[in-house]
């Protein structure tokens, strides 16, 4: 089913209050009508067979967003105080892992971290929600894991976060284990998808009730990819998935390999006018600068850099470091202050193009503009004396480890040309890339293992995976966002930046985040259902 | 949908003629008349959604066969030349495989060997049948699976035979492939069902005209179980499986470790009075026999051993052997003169069992007439002059090969009690067998982990697999015999040997295996259908 919601734009929502809810899996029918109307709509939704949603009247953004707020309401799900957030209070354990999986010769275990929050949980058969830790601390994907926390409740289930190999405690070789190509050899997703797996079957044998809970992987960005990935390749231990913002496309040949920076450029350009075409002019201008020693110099104190810039490697890594930063915050454009790679205001890409407003100004004037564009990213406390432009300040992620695996498995064709986007023209190279990695890691990218192992675009025989996507996110250029089979599910979320669903419900949400999480909240309590008329009918054959 | 075929209890064939077949993917309906017979009998098969057989009269064996064999005919497929075996002709081909999938350290490739016969293949469409090679040389099974070949022309379908790794020409380290774990280590179902996947993207990426060609994956024993691992990993890959004779459930902690050896027992009971109880005696026979110098002499004499038992682990060795034989000759109990793994008489097992019809013999002649008995399996030819215990004959398996599997994720528990079977009391002992393996091979078993890999019992996730067994096959024991989900489909074969139902047709077939490759053809046709009709409506909506 696709639940295609379009662009409303507002950020503002319509108090609507429910009439007469009847839901059915089946059947939805929802009448309302809008608070302190008299006059009274009825809407009709159905869901029939789950496959298509038939709407009588109306666009389906109107209708699902007045239902679902309709519904949330009455749920408290979305109410005033919502901002106070739900206590984060979970114990700490640690599973014996094989390091390797997939071979005997190397037959040592590593101690793999997982979180487990169980307050809410229903005894015995109450579900298990099983976050598929990405390439970061687990405890950070825990803090921004906001919805899980938020659905607990709702769902009487059990939280667990799994943190991935090689990333914040879950160590294969303690500190040897990005020694060298030999000790990272076991950092892949197949890896990590069988610690999963492992993990979950160990939750089922030891805790006790838990047998036959329904399990539902979700994760976001990278996580979000395992959560897809392992409800196709374990689909008997994962009923169900939750991708948010999971990019399973961007892969050799499946898409455009210019579409993530043409999504930045979007966001920036309608951030702000002459936005984008600032950050466009702000390369040449660069280069202009930079011509001479006095410029370097100049340059370098216009952006408090910590290391002036003295070559002309510098000035490139200085572009590089620019232009991660206009990434970083298109991914972490949300409608409220938050502090995921970063502390920043609300709609941070508006706050940045206030300062790129002018983009014919001549060359210095538009560079200190983008100074004060990029301080917003770097220094929105005002406590950051200087900018290190060997850091893109990306909160608790593992870069090395992402570094490696994007050299091995994570080969994600990037490109722009600086006519549809705002950067500086580079074509993709994997013979570059492949010889940059060899330098680094001592291995060489496979280009085509990640669609051969996970299907690419031929998804069509697998089921029950939610793939959400931000319509600002630049990784949803390379998310499922494409019409797909009746077994699987698609959402847009057209005000939504990088995995917006899986953060805390918050009064600024726009419309269609609420309308996401809503859906999302539907579809898992629809296959924990699906699995337990399944349960006992088998109880009933056996 | 389950079609349980029950035992005839006789191997003639009756003849039947179609009158009025009618045959839709939804329903299913056929009158026939018994050939030769004035009276017309019309009954009724319902394949409603391909859920189940409503049988409107007589039961599913009398319905089925009549059914199976009058339409068989009427396909000139079961015909008075049937013996007349399809020609074998195919082309090799070999592929550069990544030596590690699942790893970047090691990376080299080998050459997997495939064969190709195309001859009957209907160009753009026509499917691919897929043989997803087991252990031994890929060569040996191309030969051993006449249903492939028999089915071709029916289906207009391209034969792929794909060699397993490490066996056959496909060594990964050339002859340093079995020197030690570290060249072993690549030795596992993963890496082999990457292999496949990674040749099924490659011959439709190359051979012009497969590119929406559906692939079914087809297996016999551990290539069974591949087969429908490779569906299970790979759905957007195969579309279906027809795995035969394929004991995923022999893994620990699923089925009873005496299931095994009960049903090899069953099988000798069946073939002749007093069988079964010879070769339960003969163990202290030979105890007993063997306790003097003389005695080892006299046995090692008896049976024309190539080298004579001179200590106490030679005549355990010996009883190794024996067990194996008879283990071995249960495997191929087929209703025709074959040469499987030996060349051997029709239906074997009855052979062997005129000789083993006094039970109550003193020991020096109950012994006698086990050589005579076991002469049968090693010397049916007249040629043999000695029989060697270190070997029990095994046609082209590569049995190092296979015994460091068993010794890492294919653990299958095995015992005896000598009460419910015919042989020595045996205990599993897994610290045993663990300790065995490595001091043979320097690793030690994970015996839970292929039940991690591929799901053990809950496999209702799961679709478009055939799980065929045989009712007179040990590994049946270990086979998908129960009931399983609609999705999946499960033929029993009661007169069938180990995967009987991949051989060629013949005039000696059980009409049960005729009724099975009926099925199995008829599913496989519903499969390509469905990925038809899935292929149209997608070009429809892109």
């Amino acid at each position: 089913m696709i639940a295609l919601l379009y662009q409303s734009g507002s950020h503002e929502t319509e108090k609507l209050q429910i009439a007469s809810p009847v839901v059915s899996p089946t059947q939805l029918l929802v009448s309302f009508r809008a608070m302190g109307s008299t006059s009274r709509t009825v809407f009709s939704i159905e869901f029939r067979f789950i496959q298509f949603i038939s709407l009588i009247c109306c666009t389906p953004v109107e209708v699902l967003a007045a239902f679902s707020q309709a519904h949330l309401s009455s749920h408290n799900f979305f109410s005033p105080n919502a901002e106070l957030k739900n206590v984060i209070n979970y114990k700490t354990y640690y599973f014996d892992q094989q390091i390797d999986h997939f071979g005997f010769a190397e037959d040592s275990t590593f101690k793999q971290r997982y979180l487990v929050a169980d307050y809410h949980w229903h005894y015995a058969g109450g579900p298990i929600l099983f976050y598929t830790g990405n390439e970061g601390d687990i405890t950070w994907f825990c803090n921004n894991t906001g919805f899980m926390w938020d659905v607990a409740e709702e769902l009487g289930a059990m939280l667990v976060f799994a943190e991935h190999r090689y990333y914040g405690e879950s160590l294969p070789f303690r500190d040897q284990s990005y020694r060298d190509a030999k000790t990272l050899n076991f950092l892949t997703s197949e890896q990590a998808l069988a610690d999963f797996a492992a993990l979950i079957k160990h939750l089922k044998k030891t805790i006790p009730g838990t047998q036959n809970s329904s399990v539902i992987a979700i994760g976001g960005s990278y996580g979000g990819m395992l959560a897809a990935w392992l409800r196709m390749k374990y689909p008997y231990l994962v009923t169900g998935a939750l991708a948010s913002s999971a990019p399973i496309w961007q892969f050799e040949g499946l898409v455009d390999c210019g579409i993530f920076y043409k999504i930045v450029t979007d966001d920036f350009t309608k951030g702000g006018k002459e936005c984008s075409e600032s950050i466009r002019k702000s390369w040449k201008a660069i280069d202009n600068v930079t011509t001479t020693v006095d410029g370097l110099k100049w340059l370098s104190e216009t952006f408090h850099l910590c290391s002036p810039l003295t070559s002309k490697e510098d000035v490139a890594s200085f572009k590089s470091w620019l232009s991660e930063t206009w990434v970083n915050l298109a991914m972490v454009n949300y409608p409220y202050e938050a502090n995921f790679l970063q502390p920043l205001p609300a709609w941070p890409v508006e706050v940045v193009c206030k300062f790129l407003k002018d983009s014919k100004s001549e060359d210095k004037k538009l560079l200190q503009n983008i100074f004060l564009a990029a301080s917003i990213y770097y220094n929105y406390t005002g406590n950051v004396e200087c900018l290190n432009t060997s850091q893109t300040a990306t909160g608790s992620l593992g870069y090395i480890g992402w570094y490696y695996q994007a050299c091995t498995e994570m080969v994600m064709p990037m490109c722009s040309d600086g006519i549809s986007d705002m950067f500086e023209p580079q074509q993709w190279d994997l013979k570059a890339f492949s010889d940059e990695c060899y330098k680094q890691f001592g291995v060489r990218p496979r280009p085509d293992w990640v669609t051969t192992a996970y299907g690419g675009k031929n998804i069509s025989s697998y089921s029950n995976i939610i793939f959400s996507n931000g319509g600002l996110d630049p990784w949803s250029g390379g998310g499922v966002t494409t019409p797909v089979p009746e077994s699987l599910v698609v959402i847009m979320i057209p005000e939504g930046a990088h995995h917006l669903d899986l953060r805390y419900n918050s009064a600024y949400d726009p419309k269609s985040v609420l309308i996401a999480r809503y859906l999302e909240v539907w579809y898992m309590k629809l296959w924990i259902k699906e699995d337990s008329i399944k349960l006992k009918s088998e109880s009933y054959t056996n």
